[in-house]
């Protein structure tokens, strides 16, 4: 296993100055789009969810849906998307979360999880933790319980596992 | 094979007035969020590109790369975002496209698709054809070949296909 990690870990592009100066942006892409890395990644997560009571796998748009979409289909399981205001035509629930300036919003269809289901949560990257907390909010209001929330990337020095507390996460790579 | 699509087709619901007022919207997510339609979904797009020679699968954000990543992994080929404007955070090729009212446009990466390779594009949904104009000529623009672009679900009173004359198209399902 830390053989695999270590792949995906040196395929990962670091992109100075983006989204703004000073950022050194984590690129998954060059992951994407090697058949290989991208079903290695997909297996990563599988592997450590392997003792892990799963019905259904939640993701946040836009990255979270690449890996949460093909892990459900590997684990064979549904899948539940997590949108940004405005996207999903149903009924939602809606969290709001702060940002560094200002705040975001996340809406899950209210009959997106059932009640007592046991949701995976899956995201790209843990920074700060804000987006995860809301999700995780979102399914709980569902009636959904957080099995785990897996994310490819963490950025330990943000500490956003903090934000987490109290809830299952497992990050397979960390910078 | 129209078993299955019949299956897919029931299972989507039928939202009106969203995302405004006579519009009556696909609502796909009752069959991700089901475990077997979600996995039959996919099986639908991998089983009519069986005869294609594809290098890579593509995919427009958001509801695009739910079916396009879970279609990768199946395929065992790698996955290529197309995203909105700023969100790509290496060198990008850009093509803007008309919406009724204003403009639109996406991004890829320019090393995200090598020359020569036969590309699938996939999206949940052909409407007018212009998002799906723009992200084959991103993909041509990087070298890339369309050997395909498949759809879930074609709305074809709004004609979106004659938009894609010249391109391989296939489309699951047909309201």
């Amino acid at each position: 296993m830390e053989n695999k990690v270590e792949r995906i870990k040196n395929a990962i592009r670091d992109v100075p100055d983006f989204p703004k100066e000073g950022i050194l942006f984590k690129d998954i892409t060059p992951v994407l789009q090697n058949a290989e890395l991208f079903a290695l990644s997909v297996e990563l997560f599988a592997d450590v969810l392997k003792n892990t009571n799963i019905d259904v796998v939640a993701a946040v748009e836009s990255r979270g849906f690449i890996f949460g979409a093909a892990l459900a289909l590997k684990l064979n399981k549904g899948f539940v998307p997590i949108r940004k205001p405005g996207k999903l035509p149903y009924k939602t629930f809606k969290e709001t979360y702060e940002l560094e300036y200002g705040t975001d919003a996340l809406e899950i269809h209210q009959d997106a999880v059932k009640t007592g289901q046991k949701v995976v949560l899956i995201d790209d990257l843990l920074a700060t933790g804000g987006t995860a907390v809301a999700a995780a909010q979102l399914i709980e209001r569902c009636g959904g319980q957080i099995a785990s929330i897996c994310f490819l990337i963490e950025l330990t020095f943000l500490e956003g596992i903090k934000k987490l507390e109290g809830y299952p996460v497992q990050t397979l790579i960390k910078f």
